[in-house]
């Protein structure tokens, strides 16, 4: 399959008399891809039954003629007005109980049965109508799920389904609250109707209980996928996908992804460097212009996993977006760099995000390809480049890595539930590992808390994998390759209670955390031999070998046979020493990386990227600031 | 007109054996001015129909008989419990959607019919009983509109009233629709019906939206305050005005101001340093007890403009004041500086605030010009001195400065509605324009957004008007004088749409803004010759000459014929250079000011003032720390 | 009396089969106290009226046959969840608005005569069945008042019965406005019924109201109390205790006190430090181990207080604890030195919370003094050791110290109503002059408010005590000791107005504070002869002798015979300075402490420990880090 780039467009805000002149342009330009009608529902439906959908013909034939193919949305993510009008209490309800208005988009609650009806019902129209499209090749159901922090809501509609939920999950209230452990403060109930959801409690409710709603809050989104899937797939055969949003943890892209073909994400590397990444004040000056050199390799890695294989960066930043603190432009280059970072890591393609940046609204400083007076904008430009340079690259490939790591959602459900010293996150904690990882110039795959099977690799690595189940602890106890745990991993039972035997309990390793400690990020905790463990550390009992010890002689990682458990949260010098020697015994070659190069192998290729604003000196030669440079392997 | 002082003065506070020796000892003190009542309505009509002006009778005698001059002032900010129960839903509402309830002041929604009904009434008999008394010489509406941020209510009453002002506004919903680019997410609406407050939504509204509600919100308050004066004047030819609360923006001061003669503010230099001076911490230690040098100056020159000439301080900090975070003394001296430099700027009159403190209530910590135990505190001493040195003073005058500012509200409103960097505001980059003018020992008129006789100026800056009417553009086009504007000018329609041609699409001018950046505060960009562009820069495409350049050679400012563009936010040396350079050429004589001193020319006098803790030397002479010098010219 | 060890237990989380191996183990530990029963109420009642006691009757029979005394706590803190169901209005309402929901603890409003009555209904039931049994040693009622912020309650019930207080407090309507200064702002009220709680107005409320819900509130927990307390003691003549939690202040201690025979605090040194000691990054880095040194101090003399001589450690940090922002272990040794500051204070007992770590819920990660897994935690084995060196130790004793320092906890209602600086707090206040104090190696009474008897006191401190009422005035003026006031005392009268004449208006002190000024804290004021006021400063005219002057030569305290007046907040050296001054004249030895080390004088020893993470010398000798030195005297 060969690589492609496409955009993102929105016929609807322009006069139908530019319609067929943009896809020429964008035929011209080299794009193969064209997403739309994700937002369009005010248009296909303006009235209640009051169908327009010609408008969308013409312009799918427009844009099929000019030899595109189009990415059609499903355009759930923006009911109008008069839907809300018919449901009122269809909207989300946020954690002080205020109900979310219309004005914005996602103004929908998921467990909203009159919603999801009406969800039914335009995805069944715009089915019927485009699922033999010769032009329509790709699906998208909504857009970007849990966007604006909306997979949590506290409405009625939410109630009665958490309680309906839960009923299902523990079958008796008995059974819920001894999972629970309601004995604690006399929180048993009598009835699942007794149960409220877990926000405005006097101080933090019980845990097992907000582990519980979110869970749930997960599972409403992956139902409510799934039924558009269904209605979608009754009527094509074209591949269905959804586009993910980066560090959206707050549902289980895995479970959604398993309805789907392609899964597809949306990667903002200015915005995100600044509101999502997690990074200090002096890596965002660094990188300001370019973004975080690997938060997009993780997402690529994720949803390549996610998507079983293949995946799409459905949205790409052009330029400068509208939505962060700050906006600044990126570094002439970065809009070809971030398309190679993502062919580099198997996408199938790049969509720009948008065509043309439109003057008004919301979005109104958001650029795009064109600038809102038609003229080119610099994205246009470098997308002609990397249009030129597909031409005679090799095929979508991603090899498997030698090094898997887990990302997990459910554990970071457990986490953000309870993360014991405040600035802890399991997504910090994984993607910590990961820029490790990458530093070392290693390829690695991202693999789902449900994977059994894990041959090929050399080295298994899921730090703060807090619940463990038995079965997994067996494959691992197993396997042949390294595998690295803690801290926190297995540290607690699927309703999120400590387990007895003490964490991990894990078979072949006799270790246990006997007490555990988060402490302030300004009191690490050093580590003999360099580096320190900072903000969260264990104290472990253990009878295999300590390869990693504390200043004062605790142990901090103890290792038995092909088992390494760590107790604490290494910083990046811990990270790097430990997995140096680990790749060193299983034969795993590793660089040093540093500053902003990065590397990733595809088939027969070592592509490098500099996300640094200097040129930089690589063992493949100079490589320019911005710049991608490509060594045969 | 001389140049006189005042007090404010609450006699329902003190026992009426008192009023005549207050008001003797006022007169003795050299007080012209005193206002009263505008919290009086409890006093007034403690219950509904229940009328007790008969004290207030007496005290205006006493005070008259003293030879004072009463400013009389509605009593519509504190409107008794009484009125609350009567109109439940009179409270205004936060964005939150909470009541803001009884218990303070400004209890109400500038929207509510019910409770404008109210005030028309004890309008009505306050000015049926005092328009033709002898003693009352002003009027005061209400009191400090805006201030605890009152102008934007999410009431009920607000929801009604905006759609009302939409449909007059718009006419049409489809005209609506397109002007706000509604289709965007889905957003258009069938009815006016349909439209809500843009608040609670899911993510940021439409700014259309947002900046109509802000628009409607000040013409709220214009509405308002003008059905107080056509009541007070059908009764009185007494001039009316209304005190103002220094940088409160949140409605348009102009418009308020066309409907009286008299425009007044509350100048409290110590409080607003901490609170809305937008200082560094540096700064606020040099002048924590002092004020910031600039920011009442600023104030002045736009309240001579709101009250087109005709200006008072009616509010001057007496002492420590009691709201602020901290509530430090001024420096000796500072009473009789800040009440020069109100007169250096063309004030009427300067009130101190008030004239006893009030040992109980919610400002029983702000200083007076008596203490609570009636003994002279700091403020009436130096008072004295003041009306000492105003007897042989000059009277009342501003003559036209040479340099004009345009501060628009409707600007600021945008510019609070999509700031798109987080820290940038238009009342600060107008401010910092201000202060590097002042700092070049300039005059400034500001002057309103719909000025279009700009007769006598030499330099006309317009930085961050962002909406530019055709007619101005036209005016400024055919000027003589140096126009500056940028960032920012006319980058918007009237409805908050990028226009296309690119702004800021100015006859005469070949430059479009092709793109625009915001920045992290610590990222400056470096001009060439010193300085830089912080927060916000815009890329130019243009014909013109080049005037200022960033280090790595894009365009900063360019300038055709006498239009100037600046394509960023200069700091202090950037807007230095470009002023000293174009005052060179515009015959305008520059000073260099620096640390706390700064002057300003009234007729055939320079006045000479120190905000610094430290003495200085200065062209005139040396000046004490907190000093004032009257240089002859 | 034997100074003893306890612990809190909850039978009811553990299967009935290890109840007796776990008072075995608690009996052998050296333990003679166990804490039960506060949170069962789910377990008593599970059903309303449907009652469950024999499991309790079981375990007091367990616990009793092993030869421990039982504590038995009511369990009113965790209604379950049916008695919230069949009084939905009975939760608290927060300062927004919210109903503060079931699914923790703490969930009643204090008002709500519904919940009083089923309160009363369970502690009868419980005082019924175990007032005579022979285990049942002692009650607690409740459990924490305050915790969470649960005093304030904007709830319906809240406002009726606030009327009601007010009504009786003031009489009639004309005394309240009156007394309030309603004549300000209009805000006269009519009758008591229109008076709503003080939350959500516009700006600030009249703090005169605000300081009145204050006082109804801490009033309403007596009331809550009492009726407790009073039906225990109609079926048992077991002592009956509260525990207080560390730093809660929004309701008055000892008057809850005052109905009860012993107090009880909870001691979480290291959450504590973090949470609300008020401490430095330097100082929480050097102490996160270990905890303030002065904070525990503080709170014993605080409780010995309170408990009339009779006072215990009910809840003592055990290891990590899990609510805190990070949740660092305790250095070894400092379980065994907070027992022994507490014995040092007077404490008859030290109850570690809590016997076993519970693996659910809430508290699944606070430390007990078992590992869930039921391993000895280091708590255990230093109590264990603990409890051999009580074998030896002295009995309980607190000899009458010879400084006084008072703690009101009206003032701090007052002060929290108008702090007038932001960072201002009374107890901050009172804390920094107790620090001082230990720091010059001094034991410390902390006396109550309304004391009158203050024999045998050589130095009476009364900081901040913002309202001194008449006969207090009289007896600190006819005392022999040396009284210390200000910043701030008799500031104000009773109703939050600022008495005239000035204050402090003191017999025998000829001197007034003519005006009040808050700073930022980076701008001290410092004082000839070292340290600095901060944050806080005093003008003053007085006749007294100038005993401490600021560095521009303004007085900084007077003194005029044994009338000390500070006019504003001293640093630590500006208290050290001053109270070693006064020490000396009264005759009373210092030492000059530093660092973590701090000691105690009881009956013939001085008990020295160690707060620092190093060793460090004593004139009694070397102590070592987390250590406790025994000096016979």
């Amino acid at each position: 399959m060969k690589r492609t780039l496409g955009t993102c467009y929105y016929p609807e805000h322009w006069p139908e008399e530019i319609w067929e002149a943009d896809a020429r342009r964008m035929a011209e330009t080299g794009l193969t891809w064209i997403r739309i009608g994700e937002f369009a529902w005010s248009r296909l439906e303006p009235r209640p039954g009051d169908l327009h959908f010609e408008w969308l013909d013409r312009a799918i034939e427009t844009l099929g003629r000019a030899g595109l193919k189009v990415v059609l949305g499903t355009p759930t993510a923006t009911p109008p007005r008069w839907v809300v009008d018919k449901h009122p209490d269809m909207v989300a309800v946020d954690a002080d109980g205020n109900p979310r208005k219309f004005g914005s988009r996602r103004h929908y609650c998921f467990s909203h049965e009159g919603f999801r009806q009406e969800s039914d019902r335009i995805v069944k129209l715009v089915a019927e109508r485009y699922g033999n499209n010769p032009h329509v090749a790709a699906w998208q159901t909504d857009n970007e799920y849990g966007c604006h922090d909306t997979i949590l809501s506290y409405s009625d509609a939410a109630r009665k389904a958490f309680r309906v939920w839960l009923k299902s999950r523990y079958g008796s209230i008995e059974a819920l609250n001894r999972a629970w452990g309601n004995v604690f403060w006399s929180m048993e109930y009598l009835s699942f109707d007794e149960i409220d959801l877990p926000n405005l409690t006097v101080t933090e409710p019980n845990p097992s209980h907000t582990l519980a709603f979110r869970r749930f809050s997960s599972d409403q989104v992956v139902t409510f996928n799934k039924r558009q899937v269904d209605i979608i797939r009754a009527h094509s055969s074209a591949p269905i996908s959804h586009n993910y949003m980066g560090r959206v943890t707050d549902f289980d892209h895995f479970k959604v992804g398993d309805d789907l073909e392609i899964a597809t994400w949306d990667s903002y590397p200015l915005g995100f460097l600044e509101d999502r990444v997690g990074a200090d004040d002096a890596h965002q000056r660094a990188f300001m212009r370019q973004g975080d050199p690997d938060f997009q390799a993780f997402h690529h890695d994720l949803y390549r996993a996610v998507g079983k294989g293949r995946w799409w960066v459905m949205e790409q930043q052009p330029g400068p977006v509208n939505w962060a603190p700050h906006n600044p432009a990126p570094l002439p280059g970065m809009m070809r760099l971030w398309a190679w970072e993502a062919y580099a890591h198997g996408a199938e393609a790049v969509c720009y995000f948008r065509w043309r940046q439109a003057p008004f609204a919301q979005e109104q400083m958001h650029a795009g390809m064109l600038r809102p007076d038609n003229a080119d904008a610099p994205a246009l430009l470098e997308a002609r480049k990397v249009a030129d340079e597909l031409r005679d690259a090799p095929d979508v490939s991603a090899p498997q890595a030698s090094v898997a790591l887990i990302f997990d959602y459910d554990a970071d459900f457990a986490w953000t539930t309870q993360p014991h010293g405040k600035e802890l996150s399991y997504f910090q904690l994984v993607f910590d590992t990961y820029k490790a990882l990458r530093k070392l110039g290693l390829s690695v795959d991202i693999l789902r808390g449900e994977t059994r099977d894990f041959s090929g690799y050399k080295i298994i690595a899921l730090p703060g994998l807090i619940y463990v189940p038995q079965d997994l602890k067996q494959v691992l106890a197993e396997t042949e390759a390294l595998v690295v745990m803690g801290p926190r991993t297995a540290a607690r039972n699927a309703d999120m209670v400590i387990p007895v035997p003490l964490p991990p309990d894990m078979p072949g390793l006799d270790l246990a955390v006997s007490r555990v400690e988060s402490l302030r990020p300004d009191m690490p905790m050093p580590l003999k031999g360099g580096g320190a463990f900072t903000g969260y550390r264990e104290e472990l009992e253990g009878a295999g070998e300590v390869i990693l010890e504390l200043e004062d002689s605790q142990p901090a990682a103890y290792r038995q046979e092909h088992l390494v458990y760590v107790g604490g949260w290494g910083d990046e010098t811990v990270l790097k020493r430990l997995y140096t020697m680990l790749c060193e015994e299983a034969g795993i070659d590793t660089l040093d990386l540093a500053g902003g190069v990065r590397c990733r192998v595809t088939d027969g290729l070592r592509i490098w990227t500099n996300y640094g604003a200097e040129p930089a000196d690589t063992p493949a030669g100079r490589i320019e600031a911005a710049g991608v440079l490509f060594e045969k392997l």
